[in-house]
């Protein structure tokens, strides 16, 4: 038996819970400063608020302010936060940890370095622990499909573990599978977090053309839906993702797999992302579309945000064409500059030998 | 303005009169000796029973006794049929072809040959054809996400027309583009066939989940679907998907891009290989599925078969490990061995290495 703290009590942290506790591990779920009342409840009534359901017996909650109880003895530590509360993570745990810790985190999204390199999360959260404990702490995440309400119903789920450190990996794994939470390894730390930040960018486009179909009087007489230009933008998107993975310095055969194609699958199932492309393709700028949206955390949009940062120093080092991932950067136009969700088809077959075999 | 003659009334041949009647070209519709009663509508009322609309006015109905009349003077034949057809158009054109005729084939599917080899739906075609002709036709083929009843709705398709001779592909994107369907060109024949045909059987696993789903009893009370085990299968396809189209000489660029990921994505939005999973995942053998679906064309099935009869060839030939592709493995029993469709994930876990990386 293993204790294992998750630090972020949203809902893919504390889905976590069910297969570790499910393992007979001790589970400790800490609370972020924004989780106080999640907490609460699972103190009072044993039930997650956001996930709908009682969390495993064998699972502790804790407010913030308990953290270095929770850390006390403990094997693995989850950072269950958003994109937004890496550096948080980072600045919270940096004092508390010691060398040897091992980190797995469940964030999924990309954050530009002062010169505007896209970096990846655990690179992120890397940094903002004291250099004497930077190389000395293992870190790890998960990417892959998997919606947190269903894998806290034991849902089949199949995600893939990633790390630089083989080793780390395959503890994770005994530690973390069951018979519906299925973990494929990976070394590739950087193709992995590529692809699960890429595929919240890329399905904003596939959103849109839901919005496009309501904007055009929905299904026709005929009974035809969009499903062919949400496709199309699909799988143009996995095509540039294969790209764009390659830039970042990770492997492209994650994006025709789990990470990439599995991943944007189930984000396109539903969700913010979604939402949020709908809005676009109604006719909103992005600003009218975070109005609406108001106090959603929209990583979608940050990610692109973050690659649009990118793209003119790739251009500048000669690693890309100044007409290459067209589709990137029209999402980078409607995201920076508001312009309106116009699919630009002609930029699009232009670039038929670099982004179409 | 070019002459086209449709050969096959069904819903994508048909479906392609829209772009070309509003490229103002001549359209001759010749329905094949299945289509009778399609020719007939189409005559008596101008409606296309199956796509319920209206067939443009420049479109011209022929039965398939006129077939002689409606290839003269023709530029392009398209080769509206599915795969069982395939055998029959060449048979029935040969004897009428000319050198230098070009031929485009909305066929999605793979035919093993006599010894097992899967092949693609041009070079079965072209094997029918007069041995003193075969070289002398073009053949080319149309890849990517196009539900027709969307493309005779004028809505966005975003397709890949493939051939060995890229000249001919310029030709025919001038003829077929328009402001809705949208033309993207690969010389990767193989590659773009080898990933329309794998769409359709890999479909059937995706579909499986949604049968699984049912049988658990449908969404939960938490409002937990199955999107994780559907978008797992997905991720898991796509990367076997890029090892069968290296093993069958295409290229694994397609994979991630139109041919692959966006034509299974549209593939998984319904129909019959979807149907064909879900009654799988609710616990009916494969024969009884067929008797359930009775009459309809099983292409994902069809597929499987074939690829099912490759696979010893390709371990005989040490081009292939004996546990790798472990979906389509699996696919190939509950096909072809009226197997129960229970998803093996340890087996799907054993390969790590070779398909997830």
């Amino acid at each position: 038996m293993s204790t294992i703290t998750i630090l972020g009590a949203g809902l893919m942290g504390t889905a976590l819970s069910w297969p570790l506790a499910d393992n007979g591990h001790r589970v400790r779920l800490v609370g972020t400063h924004l989780d106080g009342e999640i907490i609460r409840s699972c103190l009072e009534s044993r039930t997650h608020p956001g996930l709908r359901r009682r969390i495993p017996d064998g699972v502790q909650p804790y407010y913030v302010a308990q953290l270095p109880d929770a850390l006390d003895g403990t094997d693995v530590i989850v950072s269950g936060v958003n994109s937004l509360g890496v550096h948080w993570i980072g600045r919270t745990l940096g004092p508390l940890l010691w060398p040897g810790a091992l980190i797995i985190g469940v964030t999924k999204g990309l954050e530009a370095s002062e010169v505007g390199n896209p970096r990846i999360m655990p690179d992120v959260l890397a940094d903002e622990l004291p250099a004497s404990l930077r190389d000395r702490v293992t870190l790890a995440a998960i990417g892959g499909p998997c919606i947190a309400g269903e894998l806290a119903g034991r849902r089949h789920s199949c995600v893939v573990f990633t790390s630089r450190d083989s080793g780390a990996l395959e503890c994770l794994r005994a530690i973390f599978a069951t018979a519906y939470y299925h973990i494929w390894l990976s070394t590739d730390l950087i193709g992995v977090e590529a692809c699960a930040a890429l595929k919240n960018a890329y399905t904003v486009a596939v959103g849109i053309a839901g919005g496009l179909l309501e904007r055009a009087g929905g299904i026709d007489e005929a009974g035809a839906h969009m499903h062919n230009l949400a496709a199309g933008l699909f799988g143009i998107s996995l095509a540039e993702m294969t790209r764009l993975v390659s830039l970042m310095g990770g492997k492209p055969e994650n994006v025709a797999g789990l990470p990439g194609a599995g991943d944007q699958y189930v984000t396109c199932a539903g969700g913010r992302t979604v939402r949020l492309g709908r809005l676009l393709g109604l006719g909103r700028t992005y600003t009218q579309a975070v109005a609406e949206m108001e106090g959603e955390t929209l990583e979608g949009a940050y990610a692109i945000q973050q690659v649009a940062r990118a793209l003119p120093i790739w251009e500048s080092e000669g690693l890309l064409g100044s007409t290459e991932l067209p589709l990137m950067r029209f999402l980078g136009r409607v995201i920076t500059e508001d312009a309106p969700a116009v699919i630009p088809f002609e930029t699009l077959l232009e670039e038929v030998g670099a982004t179409i075999n």
